[in-house]
């Protein structure tokens, strides 16, 4: 594992000198998935990093929470971030949607109230969340429900209402190649892998409609290009911190950024090894370039080197 | 397209010669998708074989009807067939429960009354067929829903009352690798491609638990496996017509057999010059071995010949 390097005394001043902005992923960096309390040491570190002069984007894929939630779950957790700090997924796609699509028709929306929230931000109509229940008897009565001819664009996002009439009607939209196909994240699963997350319900939808959705969070491009374009931010001096291979360290590469993992999470070490082990393309795009069991080290280093 | 022959004059009586049984998929074959009658001349062609000594079964993915229900919907189409000469993937699914894998637990189904209906007939214990409404408020609350730890078994057809809760239970069952995945089939799309299938429904659950189903339907070779053993046909002699090349003749492809495309239902004279123009080697097994534009044309051509 030449290419993941542990950060320690030795290594830690040029990499402090390499970014002027971290990106940090939330759950498995911050705080523990269940936990009501973050990880002992890293709002300490956060700090420590603000006060070297580095600029900290919060970055989500729980599409969720608007982003005015996700400050107030940041506060409770001990981490003092502005509304502008927080990229979260229901955002990013929202921004794709009015920015970089240009698109100003309605939206049908599997997903919940956080993408409505930033939609509605936004000013981009939707509608789909919540609760869509059928009561009819067999396939053929679905054709009863009707089609908005004014949607042009279909997100998928987490939902716990997401059921077979929603995938239909996706599925219905979706059979207009001119209508749009965006998810705002693929994660497989959430809750340390207990709960199916964002990734099953694009996979379905993928399926049925033979399309690709364009993703709007981690790890793929969108992302990066709206902390570009909005926030103007510079990869090459940008840092990723995350606890999953796939989502965080797949974006340090995809968008020419450095990628840290930490061990608090989702990813061990010996999946870093399995990585470097396999001859795929896509699975070298996953290595992280440093590492350390836990980011309230960086912390430690810092003071240990006596710069904060 | 050397591989695909127009069936005409010329060659009609050695394909006839080439074998004993006939696998006949139903919709877009015997009757398109939302008739209410059989597509002409095609019930006297079955007939005809029949007379020629030919050996028929009815080989469809409709994962929501027993095989007595299925003899009544051939009825109805003017198909004279018996509970013996359908093999639907519930059927086959069941199958392959209680004779390959030998096993006697509980099965969690995410599916409809076709798939109890085998179950039952085969003595197998099972449970989820029908509603599964949550009315709980948050990811967390899901937890309460009780799991039972006789399942070792989860079987994935179609569900119209397919719903993240359904996902969830069978994510949290899956969790266990000792547990079996089995899928009853995984087309993408049925009713003309208008509805989605079981092959969303297989990938939502594929994704969120990184595992891959065991597919019991077309074209998969656990179908071909109970056709020999349960029913004794010799796959050498046997032709599988269809109007899908994922499905049927992928599946002639897959044991051994010989496809016959017909042109009344799903896939097109360029659909096969696309897959025959394609490196892939999945490509090249979905091409068939013959075509006609309607099975009634191999009727016309049986008379014509003067064979019946
Ligand atoms: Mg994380
Ligand atoms: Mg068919």
């Amino acid at each position: 594992m030449a290419e993941c390097l542990l950060l320690d005394k030795s290594n830690v001043k040029e990499f402090l000198d390499s970014f002027d902005t971290i990106l940090t992923d939330c759950d498995g960096v911050l705080w523990e998935s269940a936990a009501e309390y973050p990880i002992p040491g890293v709002p300490e570190t956060i700090e420590q990093l603000k006060k070297l002069g580095k600029k900290v984007f919060y970055v989500s894929n729980n599409s969720t929470k608007t982003r005015a939630e996700y400050v107030v779950k940041c506060k409770k957790m001990q981490y003092e971030a502005t509304e502008e700090e927080i990229v979260g997924c229901a955002y990013t796609t929202a921004q794709y949607i009015k920015h970089t699509l240009g698109y100003e028709g309605k939206v049908y929306i599997i997903g919940s109230s956080g993408i409505a929230g930033e939609f509605d931000a936004e000013g981009i109509q939707h509608f789909g969340v919540g609760k869509d229940e059928w009561n009819g008897r067999g396939l053929r009565d679905l054709l009863d429900i009707q089609i908005d001819p004014q949607v042009k664009c279909v997100v998928v996002g987490f939902d716990l209402h997401f059921n077979y009439v929603k995938l239909f009607t996706a599925h219905q939209y979706l059979s207009d190649p001119g209508c749009a196909f965006i998810a705002t994240n693929t994660d497989s699963a959430l809750g340390g892998g207990i709960f199916p997350a964002t990734g099953p319900i694009v996979s379905a939808v993928e399926c049925s409609t033979g399309r690709k959705a364009t993703v709007c969070g981690k790890p793929q491009e969108p992302l990066g290009d709206i902390l570009v374009q909005q926030h103007g931010i510079d990869p090459k001096r940008t840092v990723m911190i995350g606890d999953r291979l796939d989502t965080d360290m797949a974006l340090a590469h995809n968008c020419g950024m450095k990628g840290l993992l930490v061990l608090t999470g989702f990813a061990q070490l010996e999946d870093v090894r399995y990585l470097a082990a396999s001859n795929s393309t896509a699975h070298q795009k996953q290595i992280p370039h440093y590492y350390l069991p836990n980011l309230a080290d960086l912390g430690k280093l810092i003071t240990k080197i006596g710069l904060v």
